[in-house]
C-alpha cells in the first residue's frame, strides 16, 4: 500500500464506502461497466468527485468504456479492509446498543459481533442472538481471548474512557464510540465517535441558515 | 447572521457542538471562564482549532481571561439553532427507530419527536412512549398537520426515496436520513446522512493502514 493512503481523508473513505454499496446494487442488476457519471448520480457526489477518489488508489477507468462492476469492486473491498472479516465487540447493551447488535448490514459487510458486554448483573448471562452478555468487569480479559479488534461503545459517557481504556490494554486497535464524550487512546489506535445530536445539530444549523436566507 | 456562515464547513459545525457540550458540563462543575485549551482538551482538539472554530461567528474571548461559559454557551446554542426546539417526526419503527425515538439527548437538544410514522398495519396505532404510530400512507397530509420540520428516515433502503420526496412535500426542509441510500431532494433541503456501516468502514480502513505501517 503506498505511503500516501495514510493521507486519505475521512470523507473520501466514505464516499469509497458508498460506490462500494452502489457497485454492489449494479452488479445484482446484472450491469458488467458503469461509467464515472452514474457512479455519482447513484451515490450523490459528482462524476469529477468520483474520478478523483479512485485515483487515489490507482488507475481503474477505462477511457470510453467506464469502470469494470465486479473488478472495482473487489478492489473497494480490499481497499476498504472489508474483503475480511472483522471481529467486534458491543460494551453496553441499551436501546442503541440492542439496535446495533442486531443491525443487519454489519454482518454483511464484514463486522462480526463475536462477545457483547454489559455492567448491569441483570443483563450479564442473558442471551443476544447467538451471544451471551459477559460481565463488563472482565471486559479487558475477555477481549484478549477472543481476539477483539474493534470495539463498539455504547456506553453512558461517565463509563466510556474506562471502557476504552481496558480494551486498549487488550490490543483492540479500533473504537467506534457512540458516547458522547472525547475519548483519549494512544498513538496507533483509531477512534471514529458517532455522535447522534452532533448530527442534529449539524441539520439544524442549516435549516437555521435557510431561514435567515428566506 | 453574516452571509459568511453559509460557508462554514461541517466538520467545524459538528466541533461547535461537541464545545457546547463541554460547556455545559463545565457549567454544572462551577466554572465561570475556561481557556481554549482546556476547551480543546475535553473536546478533542488543539486551542488553535478552537479559537479558528470560534472566530468563524465572532469575537467571544478576552485575552488572558479565556472564554465566559455561560455567554459562549448561549452564543452557540443560538448558532446551532438548539436554543429554540424543533418539530422531528421518526419514520420507519424497526429497532434503530425505536432506540432513536428514546435517545434522551435529542429531547435534552430541543429535538423533540411530535409524530412517528410506519407502514406496517400492525405497528400502526400501537403507542410509542407519548405517541401513537400512524399510517405512513397519509405522511405528507399528517406531517404538513403536526408542523413537522425535521425527519428522521429509518426505513428500508428502496422506501427512503418516496418517504423523502413526502415529507418533501409537506414541506420538511431537513431530512436525517439513516437508510443506506443517497437521497435526491431539491435546493433548500438538507439531508445528513448518518451510515453505520460506513462509519465502521472508516475505521476498518485505518485499521488496515496501521497493520501496514507495522
Amino acid at each position: 500500500m503506498p505511503a500516501s493512503l495514510h493521507k486519505v481523508s475521512d470523507s473520501a473513505i466514505r464516499r469509497l464506502s458508498i460506490y462500494l454499496r452502489v457497485l454492489g446494487g449494479l452488479e445484482r442488476e446484472g450491469k458488467e461497466t458503469v461509467s464515472s457519471q452514474v457512479l455519482a448520480d447513484r451515490a450523490g457526489t459528482t462524476a469529477a468527485q468520483v474520478r478523483k477518489d479512485l485515483s487515489l488508489f490507482g488507475s481503474f477507468g477505462k477511457r470510453g468504456l467506464g469502470y469494470l462492476v465486479t473488478t472495482l469492486r473487489d478492489e473497494l473491498r480490499g481497499i476498504l479492509g472489508v474483503s475480511r472479516t472483522w471481529r467486534v465487540a458491543l460494551v453496553g447493551i441499551g436501546r442503541m446498543g440492542a439496535a446495533l447488535l442486531e443491525y443487519p448490514h454489519f454482518r454483511a459487510r464484514g463486522f462480526e459481533f463475536v462477545a457483547v458486554y454489559d455492567s448491569d448483573p441483570e443483563k450479564v448471562g442473558s442471551r443476544r442472538g447467538m451471544l451471551t452478555v459477559e460481565d463488563a468487569r472482565v471486559l479487558e480479559e475477555s477481549l484478549r481471548e477472543t481476539g477483539v479488534e474493534i470495539v463498539v461503545l455504547t456506553v453512558p459517557a461517565g463509563a466510556a474512557q474506562e471502557v476504552a481504556d481496558a480494551a486498549v490494554r487488550a490490543g483492540v486497535r479500533g473504537i467506534m464510540n457512540f458516547a458522547p464524550v472525547a475519548l483519549k487512546v494512544p498513538p496507533g489506535v483509531r477512534v471514529n465517535a458517532v455522535r447522534l445530536t452532533v448530527e442534529l445539530e449539524v441539520l439544524s444549523f442549516s435549516l437555521g441558515s435557510v431561514a435567515d436566507r428566506d
